[in-house]
């Protein structure tokens, strides 16, 4: 059994999420201990929100849950990298595919890039 | 320009790396202002060392520098995502291409995947 590295983060560590299929990195998000056993329990991904403090199912309100596929775990025990099936098509509360969508050019200047997947007023009614 | 939340994480925020062509995630390390503006730069992917508490060029020891191919910042502009080419095709001290190879299986083991793409011993004399 593997033995996460919690208290190098002060209880919290950085998971990612990457596209089981297109291979895109869709977010990053933190977990707690309770968090990634719950993961582990029921096959999608919980995060600790550290705005909320609270443990955030992630597509509990908009049903764009993430499946997961398989589970990495780096070489220092500190973070953890989830392939998922991202339900829906869109890890972003903008509703585009990926978080990862502020491109950065090389005179610093940002585009942005993916298209809408979902419209996030119909989704979460804001 | 874009403007990172540093003060989200202390001074730190967390850089996942991808391979540009082969799509994997390679490794998460840290960076804080001073290391993004060299890697911005230089072109070639400049950490926060949290153990060595100095900025950490990757590749310096073992010429396998990152070379950034694009950027991007997340939605809430505390993460980034390096797309970068991986001198040497390995980022991990242990030789192998990602440090994201303990795969943790339903049961909770965990097998060890990819193979040593360099030895160590030679690389780092030890």
């Amino acid at each position: 059994m593997i033995s996460l590295a919690f208290e190098k983060g002060n209880g919290l560590l950085p998971a990612i999420a990457q596209d089981c299929r297109s291979g895109k990195v869709l977010m990053l998000a933190y977990i707690n201990r309770e968090s990634w056993e719950k993961t582990l329990e029921t096959g999608e991904v919980h995060y600790w929100s550290r705005s909320r403090r609270e443990i955030w199912h992630k597509g509990a309100t908009s049903g764009h849950v993430q499946k997961i596929k398989e589970i990495y775990v780096d070489c220092d025990n500190d973070t953890v990298l989830f392939k998922v099936e991202q339900v829906g098509g869109a890890a972003c509360h903008t509703g585009r595919e990926s978080c990862f969508h502020q491109r950065v050019e090389s005179n610093g200047e940002v585009t942005l890039v993916g298209e809408r997947i979902f419209d996030p007023k119909k989704v979460y009614g804001k």
